[in-house]
């Protein structure tokens, strides 16, 4: 899963002329999944996100303070052009999760997001909808993220990793983890066009 | 060196309230430079930021035509955040190239840019100062671009890059190669910090 992180003075989305929502000082979030994420990634990219230090303290001292210090808002859309492999320079995204995999999954990390936060502050875009998403990209500061291969053996998550998630502020909510093998049969079962985000017309397209 | 590209219907870098530049429909490009990055990284970037095919033709077909196949403009940003290293939630920028040798090199990718396609359809921000960077992202569409850990030795090319800058439009007008080597050389004779962009006050802290 990757994710762009905005840090903005304001943010919206626009969808026909019309303003689907808005937020002000906070993060304006581009998410991407992949066709392998599971929900570990998801958590992983809730807590970042919300506990990212990219806002500065009372005193002007950068890189502080998180979104939740702040009580600020957090403009989520979900992007799935970021899991783009090129060919030439042809974007090809057969690594996205197919739409009708994606849009519960998505649904489900905003969940998450706003029962870890506040859910009147975590604001969303329209899903597999041709957006216009204003950012006013406040610096600018910018961070990729993308989640950790981590195997969801949790034998094999680093000392560091775990320790950070002992002290981290958001709690697991989600629902209970589904595997990699799982999502690999369900996916085996269905036709899977990478159609996951915005315009009709942008499914890719398979090299021959 | 990463590149995040969000196709916009337009953009614009305001510093203190006045508009530096302005785009219309064309690319934002975001672009973080790393201690590691030499100008075969720099060719890559310029390379694959105006060819990607990123935009529809003239019938609606996606993903067909690049910034350049359609007369589009850019607005390139300088962004040494996307070289961010997390300790736990705190951003590090020590991957970042240092600002004094960023700039002079960040000036030579731009130059390189408008060399390659039209000057005057490609703008600026204003590198180290705090900036807004309003962008209307149309879609969304964004791609995340980390230019290859190629060596500089031409053998280790692969075939079909090969083929591919062949076959590409951008001619190489930067100035002669710099090696890591020198560039390394170079840091160590500099006290670097990595300041290399917006807001005085953003230089990356060292763990103790």
């Amino acid at each position: 899963m990757k994710a762009i992180i905005q840090r903005v003075t304001r943010a919206s989305v626009t969808v026909g002329g019309e303003t689907m929502s808005s937020i002000g000082q906070g993060l304006c979030v581009l998410l991407g999944i992949s066709v392998e994420d599971t929900h570990t990634d998801a958590e992983y990219m809730v807590r970042k996100i919300l506990n990212l230090r990219l806002f500065e303290d009372d005193n002007g001292r950068a890189w502080t303070k998180s979104v939740m210090d702040r009580d600020y808002e957090v403009l989520c859309v979900s992007q799935f052009t970021l899991q783009c492999v090129l060919k030439g320079n042809k974007p090809d995204f057969h690594s996205a999760m197919p739409a009708e995999l994606a849009q519960p999954f998505y649904a489900s990390i905003l969940e998450n997001m706003r029962s870890a936060y506040k859910p009147e502050l975590v604001k969303d875009g329209k899903f597999g909808t041709s957006m216009q998403v204003d950012i006013q990209n406040d610096g600018p500061v910018t961070i990729e993220l993308t989640s950790p291969s981590v195997s969801s053996d949790p034998r094999q998550l680093s000392k560091l990793e775990k320790q950070q998630q002992r002290k981290e502020k958001v709690r697991s909510k989600g629902p209970s983890e589904s595997s990699r093998a799982e999502k690999s049969a369900l996916r085996a079962r269905q036709d899977t066009h990478a159609s996951s985000g915005a315009d009709g017309d942008v499914s890719s397209e398979r090299e021959p």
